[in-house]
């Protein structure tokens, strides 16, 4: 077998292609946006979704306090707001007017969607027991958006150190 | 905003599209495969993954029992055996052997790589707190391979109901 090790460090680009999403959150009337891409799905139905928000992120206070986010997911049309978004704090900085995003109002909970994105999932934080340990959130989906014009979504998927990767074609395997 | 509601059913196919992986277990010299694809990067280094195993699945009592699994990333050439290896259980098939793929030793835990696999992630489960609600493992890689060969891996990415996407082109994105 001609492979390699490789160092543990890098381990992270292997695995980390899900489609990056936008976190919208809110605190007294001041939404945020911060970029993530450490989620998984965890249940179908009610769906819940797993995610890793930093604790050195301004977003991580107010997800804890508030217990509610919009996770949005862009296109490739987005691809440099995404990374903009991705480097720089909401706490000085208003994200939304910086990088012409257009908040609209959610229906079940405060924070706004991100007009742009082709898909919005409202969600409630669910279980915070691994937070403290893992910054890790189990958020519920109560309320989901989407785009029907949209029929083959090109999301992007961080690959690591600068790179993404666009969604590519589609295929259909059916169980033989 | 030209969106409408999405049934809350239909959320994973979104969220989903991380790398499929071929997850490996052994108990009593006996190895397994499944097929996975709810995992999400949660720390660098150590690297740990979080993933969701079914408890209806004959590898969720191996991997709670012996605490060791390989994480395998295929790509698009091995798309219909990793399909297969998600509709069929080991607890009666040698999925090796009906899908024609090769096991080899791994060197830090019992299960084998599964060599047509292009990236091995050997882990061991570091918490098993999420396991009884969630069925949520968080593994620690403690030991990866490569295949140096592949410069931009075809993986696959599962979109819900039978579709897949296949990892597009490869952009890069450095801070503005």
């Amino acid at each position: 077998m001609a492979k390699r090790t490789l160092p543990l460090s890098k381990v992270y680009g292997l695995i980390e292609p899900g489609p990056v999403v936008l976190l919208t959150t809110a605190r007294r009337g001041r939404p945020n946006v911060m970029t993530l891409s450490w989620h998984t799905m965890m249940e179908f139905e009610p769906p819940l979704i797993g995610c890793v928000v930093s604790n050195r992120s301004y977003t991580f206070g107010i997800l804890k306090a508030t217990r509610e986010c919009v996770i949005n997911i862009p296109t490739a049309e987005l691809a440099a707001r995404v990374v903009g978004c991705g480097n720089t704090t909401g706490k000085d900085c208003d994200k939304f007017a910086a990088f012409h995003l257009t908040p609209a109002p959610a229906r079940r909970v405060t924070p706004p969607l991100i007009a742009e994105c082709y898909a919005n999932l409202e969600c409630k934080v669910a279980d915070t027991r691994m937070v403290s340990k893992y910054c890790f959130f189990v958020l519920e989906v109560v309320q989901a958006w989407i785009d029907p014009a949209v029929k083959h979504p090109r999301t992007i998927h961080h690959l690591g150190w600068g790179s993404f990767m666009v969604a590519g074609r589609a295929m259909r395997l059916l169980p033989g």
